[in-house]
Protein backbone atom coordinates (compact mmCIF):
# COMPACT_ATOMS: atom_id res chain seq x y z
CA UNK A 1 0.00 0.00 0.00
CA UNK A 2 1.43 3.46 -0.90
CA UNK A 3 1.29 6.53 1.53
CA UNK A 4 -1.85 7.85 -0.33
CA UNK A 5 -3.55 4.36 0.09
CA UNK A 6 -2.56 4.43 3.81
CA UNK A 7 -4.09 7.69 3.70
CA UNK A 8 -7.51 7.14 1.67
CA UNK A 9 -7.90 4.02 4.71
CA UNK A 10 -7.53 5.94 7.36
CA UNK A 11 -9.70 8.44 6.02
CA UNK A 12 -12.13 5.93 5.98
CA UNK A 13 -11.65 4.66 8.82
CA UNK A 14 -12.37 8.24 10.16
CA UNK A 15 -15.67 8.13 8.56
CA UNK A 16 -16.83 5.30 9.74
CA UNK A 17 -15.85 6.11 13.47
CA UNK A 18 -17.09 9.25 13.20
CA UNK A 19 -20.52 8.01 12.28
CA UNK A 20 -20.49 5.56 15.65
CA UNK A 21 -19.42 8.53 17.31
CA UNK A 22 -16.46 6.48 18.39
CA UNK A 23 -12.81 6.83 19.16
CA UNK A 24 -9.64 4.52 18.10
CA UNK A 25 -6.37 4.29 20.13
CA UNK A 26 -3.25 2.75 19.41
CA UNK A 27 -0.54 0.53 20.83
CA UNK A 28 2.31 0.14 18.39
CA UNK A 29 5.84 -1.95 18.84
CA UNK A 30 7.39 -3.13 15.44
CA UNK A 31 5.20 -0.39 13.70
CA UNK A 32 6.44 2.68 15.95
CA UNK A 33 4.01 5.13 15.70
CA UNK A 34 3.16 4.68 11.72
CA UNK A 35 -0.52 3.56 12.69
CA UNK A 36 -0.72 6.79 14.67
CA UNK A 37 0.78 9.21 12.03
CA UNK A 38 -1.75 7.25 9.35
CA UNK A 39 -4.74 8.26 11.38
CA UNK A 40 -3.94 11.73 12.13
CA UNK A 41 -2.66 12.25 8.11
CA UNK A 42 -6.42 12.99 8.08
CA UNK A 43 -7.75 16.80 8.82
CA UNK A 44 -9.92 16.74 11.54
CA UNK A 45 -8.65 12.85 13.54
CA UNK A 46 -8.75 14.69 16.37
CA UNK A 47 -12.84 13.63 16.59
CA UNK A 48 -11.73 9.99 16.65
CA UNK A 49 -8.54 9.69 17.93
CA UNK A 50 -6.99 11.39 21.23
CA UNK A 51 -4.17 9.15 22.06
CA UNK A 52 -1.84 6.28 21.00
CA UNK A 53 1.38 4.74 22.87
CA UNK A 54 4.20 3.57 21.05
CA UNK A 55 5.42 0.64 23.59
CA UNK A 56 8.81 -0.38 21.71
CA UNK A 57 10.58 -1.65 24.95
CA UNK A 58 8.42 -4.38 27.34
CA UNK A 59 9.05 -2.02 29.96
CA UNK A 60 6.96 0.58 28.04
CA UNK A 61 4.54 -2.13 27.31
CA UNK A 62 3.57 -3.14 30.99
CA UNK A 63 3.87 0.49 31.93
CA UNK A 64 2.09 2.10 29.37
CA UNK A 65 -0.68 -0.46 28.76
CA UNK A 66 -0.37 -2.81 31.43
CA UNK A 67 0.72 -5.75 29.49
CA UNK A 68 1.88 -8.56 32.12
CA UNK A 69 5.43 -9.79 32.76
CA UNK A 70 4.01 -13.09 33.06
CA UNK A 71 2.69 -12.89 29.38
CA UNK A 72 6.28 -11.28 28.47
CA UNK A 73 8.11 -14.03 29.80
CA UNK A 74 6.09 -17.00 28.67
CA UNK A 75 4.89 -16.34 25.23
CA UNK A 76 7.85 -13.32 24.26
CA UNK A 77 6.64 -10.20 23.13
CA UNK A 78 5.28 -11.25 19.81
CA UNK A 79 2.72 -13.28 20.90
CA UNK A 80 -1.42 -13.76 20.86
CA UNK A 81 -0.74 -12.72 24.32
CA UNK A 82 0.57 -9.74 24.76
CA UNK A 83 -0.92 -8.29 21.54
CA UNK A 84 -4.45 -8.97 23.07
CA UNK A 85 -3.43 -7.39 26.89
CA UNK A 86 -1.71 -4.11 24.59
CA UNK A 87 -5.03 -3.65 22.79
CA UNK A 88 -7.20 -4.04 26.32
CA UNK A 89 -4.72 -2.23 27.90
CA UNK A 90 -4.91 0.59 25.73
CA UNK A 91 -8.56 0.78 24.99
CA UNK A 92 -8.87 0.53 28.69
CA UNK A 93 -6.27 3.55 29.37
CA UNK A 94 -7.49 5.71 26.69
CA UNK A 95 -11.24 4.98 27.27
CA UNK A 96 -11.53 4.54 23.76
CA UNK A 97 -13.95 2.42 22.36
CA UNK A 98 -11.86 0.72 19.99
CA UNK A 99 -8.28 -0.38 20.11
CA UNK A 100 -5.51 -1.45 17.88
CA UNK A 101 -2.49 -3.30 18.85
CA UNK A 102 0.57 -4.53 17.33
CA UNK A 103 3.95 -6.38 17.95
CA UNK A 104 6.12 -8.32 15.62
CA UNK A 105 9.80 -8.85 14.25
CA UNK A 106 10.65 -6.31 11.66
CA UNK A 107 13.81 -6.86 11.07
CA UNK A 108 16.81 -7.63 9.94
CA UNK A 109 17.67 -9.09 13.32
CA UNK A 110 15.43 -10.73 16.00
CA UNK A 111 14.16 -13.38 14.01
CA UNK A 112 13.90 -17.11 15.22
CA UNK A 113 12.90 -20.71 13.90
CA UNK A 114 9.76 -20.69 15.65
CA UNK A 115 9.43 -16.62 15.21
CA UNK A 116 11.16 -15.56 11.67
CA UNK A 117 11.39 -11.74 10.48
CA UNK A 118 8.06 -10.80 9.14
CA UNK A 119 6.06 -12.20 12.13
CA UNK A 120 3.51 -9.98 13.37
CA UNK A 121 0.88 -10.16 15.80
CA UNK A 122 -2.21 -8.23 15.81
CA UNK A 123 -4.44 -7.62 18.54
CA UNK A 124 -7.92 -5.53 18.30
CA UNK A 125 -9.96 -4.56 21.45
CA UNK A 126 -13.13 -3.32 21.32
CA UNK A 127 -15.47 -1.63 24.62
CA UNK A 128 -18.50 -3.45 23.42
CA UNK A 129 -17.40 -6.62 21.67
CA UNK A 130 -14.54 -9.54 22.17
CA UNK A 131 -11.16 -8.84 21.23
CA UNK A 132 -9.13 -10.08 18.09
CA UNK A 133 -5.92 -11.54 17.37
CA UNK A 134 -4.73 -12.48 14.23
CA UNK A 135 -0.76 -13.42 13.23
CA UNK A 136 0.49 -12.72 9.98
CA UNK A 137 3.88 -14.01 8.46
CA UNK A 138 5.28 -10.93 5.65
CA UNK A 139 7.60 -10.99 3.26
CA UNK A 140 10.25 -8.10 2.24
CA UNK A 141 12.85 -5.74 4.19
CA UNK A 142 12.17 -3.98 7.18
CA UNK A 143 10.40 -0.75 5.90
CA UNK A 144 8.13 -3.29 3.96
CA UNK A 145 7.02 -5.75 7.26
CA UNK A 146 6.28 -2.25 8.62
CA UNK A 147 4.76 -0.57 5.93
CA UNK A 148 2.61 -3.96 5.51
CA UNK A 149 1.54 -4.53 9.54
CA UNK A 150 0.69 -0.80 9.63
CA UNK A 151 -1.77 -1.86 6.60
CA UNK A 152 -3.24 -4.88 7.70
CA UNK A 153 -3.88 -2.96 11.50
CA UNK A 154 -5.83 -0.83 9.79
CA UNK A 155 -7.91 -3.24 7.33
CA UNK A 156 -8.64 -5.11 10.09
CA UNK A 157 -10.27 -2.61 12.27
CA UNK A 158 -12.60 -1.78 9.25
CA UNK A 159 -13.42 -5.08 8.03
CA UNK A 160 -14.15 -6.42 11.85
CA UNK A 161 -15.21 -3.66 13.85
CA UNK A 162 -16.27 -0.73 11.53
CA UNK A 163 -18.61 -2.81 8.66
CA UNK A 164 -20.34 -0.11 7.75
CA UNK B 1 12.64 16.23 3.29
CA UNK B 2 11.65 12.98 1.62
CA UNK B 3 11.45 9.83 3.34
CA UNK B 4 15.04 8.75 2.77
CA UNK B 5 15.98 11.46 4.08
CA UNK B 6 13.97 11.35 6.60
CA UNK B 7 15.33 7.86 7.34
CA UNK B 8 18.94 9.05 7.27
CA UNK B 9 18.43 11.46 9.47
CA UNK B 10 16.98 8.82 11.93
CA UNK B 11 20.64 6.60 11.52
CA UNK B 12 22.63 9.39 12.23
CA UNK B 13 20.59 10.61 15.38
CA UNK B 14 20.55 7.06 16.69
CA UNK B 15 24.52 6.65 16.13
CA UNK B 16 25.47 9.74 17.99
CA UNK B 17 22.49 8.02 21.23
CA UNK B 18 24.54 4.83 20.99
CA UNK B 19 27.75 6.82 21.27
CA UNK B 20 26.29 8.22 24.36
CA UNK B 21 24.95 5.44 25.68
CA UNK B 22 21.61 7.54 25.89
CA UNK B 23 17.88 7.13 25.03
CA UNK B 24 15.27 9.36 23.60
CA UNK B 25 11.90 9.24 23.84
CA UNK B 26 8.39 11.25 22.38
CA UNK B 27 5.44 13.40 22.97
CA UNK B 28 4.06 14.11 19.97
CA UNK B 29 0.63 16.03 18.79
CA UNK B 30 0.66 17.49 15.50
CA UNK B 31 3.18 14.79 14.27
CA UNK B 32 1.03 12.10 15.20
CA UNK B 33 3.24 9.63 15.66
CA UNK B 34 5.58 10.43 12.69
CA UNK B 35 8.68 11.35 14.73
CA UNK B 36 8.95 7.91 16.53
CA UNK B 37 7.77 6.04 13.30
CA UNK B 38 10.79 7.88 11.64
CA UNK B 39 13.18 6.90 14.56
CA UNK B 40 12.15 3.37 14.57
CA UNK B 41 12.93 3.24 11.04
CA UNK B 42 16.23 2.55 12.04
CA UNK B 43 17.37 -1.33 12.46
CA UNK B 44 18.73 -1.50 15.98
CA UNK B 45 16.60 1.51 17.16
CA UNK B 46 15.74 0.02 20.30
CA UNK B 47 19.13 0.39 22.33
CA UNK B 48 17.73 4.30 21.57
CA UNK B 49 14.47 4.47 21.72
CA UNK B 50 12.07 2.58 24.11
CA UNK B 51 8.87 4.66 24.00
CA UNK B 52 6.60 6.95 22.55
CA UNK B 53 3.59 9.49 23.10
CA UNK B 54 1.20 10.20 21.20
CA UNK B 55 -0.62 13.02 22.98
CA UNK B 56 -3.29 14.72 20.64
CA UNK B 57 -5.91 15.51 23.01
CA UNK B 58 -5.12 17.86 25.86
CA UNK B 59 -6.74 15.19 28.14
CA UNK B 60 -3.79 12.50 26.77
CA UNK B 61 -1.23 15.87 27.14
CA UNK B 62 -1.92 15.83 30.82
CA UNK B 63 -2.67 11.87 31.60
CA UNK B 64 0.32 10.54 29.76
CA UNK B 65 3.09 13.71 29.97
CA UNK B 66 1.89 15.40 33.22
CA UNK B 67 1.13 19.01 31.04
CA UNK B 68 -0.79 20.97 33.30
CA UNK B 69 -4.21 22.21 32.89
CA UNK B 70 -3.14 25.83 34.06
CA UNK B 71 -0.73 25.90 30.93
CA UNK B 72 -3.23 24.66 28.08
CA UNK B 73 -5.84 27.30 29.61
CA UNK B 74 -3.58 30.50 29.87
CA UNK B 75 -1.60 29.62 26.73
CA UNK B 76 -2.91 26.87 24.68
CA UNK B 77 -1.94 23.51 23.57
CA UNK B 78 0.08 25.09 20.84
CA UNK B 79 2.33 27.33 23.17
CA UNK B 80 6.20 27.68 24.38
CA UNK B 81 5.14 26.72 28.06
CA UNK B 82 3.01 23.21 27.06
CA UNK B 83 5.76 21.80 24.62
CA UNK B 84 8.37 22.36 27.20
CA UNK B 85 6.04 20.56 30.01
CA UNK B 86 5.28 17.63 27.04
CA UNK B 87 8.91 17.34 26.83
CA UNK B 88 9.77 17.29 30.31
CA UNK B 89 7.03 15.31 31.26
CA UNK B 90 8.18 12.48 28.54
CA UNK B 91 11.56 12.59 29.72
CA UNK B 92 10.59 11.95 33.22
CA UNK B 93 7.92 9.21 32.14
CA UNK B 94 9.99 7.27 30.05
CA UNK B 95 13.53 7.69 31.89
CA UNK B 96 15.01 8.61 29.05
CA UNK B 97 18.32 11.11 28.40
CA UNK B 98 16.66 13.27 25.90
CA UNK B 99 13.08 13.68 25.08
CA UNK B 100 11.71 15.80 21.76
CA UNK B 101 7.89 17.45 22.35
CA UNK B 102 6.05 18.95 19.19
CA UNK B 103 2.49 20.78 19.22
CA UNK B 104 1.44 22.64 16.34
CA UNK B 105 -1.48 23.66 13.87
CA UNK B 106 -0.89 21.36 10.81
CA UNK B 107 -4.27 22.45 9.23
CA UNK B 108 -6.58 22.64 7.10
CA UNK B 109 -8.91 23.57 9.92
CA UNK B 110 -8.11 25.36 13.58
CA UNK B 111 -5.75 28.58 12.47
CA UNK B 112 -6.19 31.58 14.06
CA UNK B 113 -4.64 35.02 13.17
CA UNK B 114 -2.37 34.52 16.52
CA UNK B 115 -1.52 31.27 15.88
CA UNK B 116 -1.99 30.50 12.06
CA UNK B 117 -2.35 27.17 10.40
CA UNK B 118 1.58 25.96 9.92
CA UNK B 119 2.92 27.22 13.64
CA UNK B 120 4.66 24.60 15.74
CA UNK B 121 6.23 24.58 18.62
CA UNK B 122 8.98 22.48 19.59
CA UNK B 123 10.20 21.02 22.73
CA UNK B 124 13.74 19.40 23.83
CA UNK B 125 14.35 18.25 27.41
CA UNK B 126 17.49 16.25 28.25
CA UNK B 127 18.23 14.89 31.82
CA UNK B 128 21.46 17.06 32.21
CA UNK B 129 21.35 19.60 30.25
CA UNK B 130 18.58 23.06 29.98
CA UNK B 131 15.30 22.80 28.07
CA UNK B 132 14.52 24.28 24.64
CA UNK B 133 11.60 25.47 22.71
CA UNK B 134 11.33 27.10 19.08
CA UNK B 135 9.10 28.19 17.36
CA UNK B 136 8.37 27.74 13.67
CA UNK B 137 5.59 28.65 11.01
CA UNK B 138 5.47 26.17 7.71
CA UNK B 139 4.27 27.17 4.77
CA UNK B 140 2.19 24.23 2.74
CA UNK B 141 -0.67 21.77 3.30
CA UNK B 142 -1.36 19.12 6.33
CA UNK B 143 1.06 16.70 5.19
CA UNK B 144 3.79 19.45 4.24
CA UNK B 145 3.49 20.82 7.45
CA UNK B 146 3.49 17.43 9.18
CA UNK B 147 6.81 16.02 7.76
CA UNK B 148 8.51 19.56 7.83
CA UNK B 149 7.84 19.31 12.02
CA UNK B 150 9.26 15.67 11.66
CA UNK B 151 12.00 17.10 10.08
CA UNK B 152 12.62 19.61 12.17
CA UNK B 153 12.18 17.86 15.53
CA UNK B 154 14.91 15.44 14.29
CA UNK B 155 17.57 17.82 13.49
CA UNK B 156 17.10 19.93 16.88
CA UNK B 157 18.21 16.69 18.63
CA UNK B 158 20.57 16.18 16.76
CA UNK B 159 22.10 19.71 16.48
CA UNK B 160 21.33 21.02 20.05
CA UNK B 161 21.97 17.93 21.93
CA UNK B 162 24.00 15.33 20.29
CA UNK B 163 26.46 17.71 18.34
CA UNK B 164 29.59 15.13 18.79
Amino acid sequence: MTDDELSQLSLEVGQRLQRLHATVTTAESCTGGWIAKVLTDTAGSSQWFERGFVTYSNDAKQALVGVSQASLESFGAVSEQVVREMAEGALKQAGAQYAVAVSGIAGPDGGTAEKPVGTVWFGLAAAEANSLAQRKIFAGDRASVRRQATAHALLLLRDHFLKN
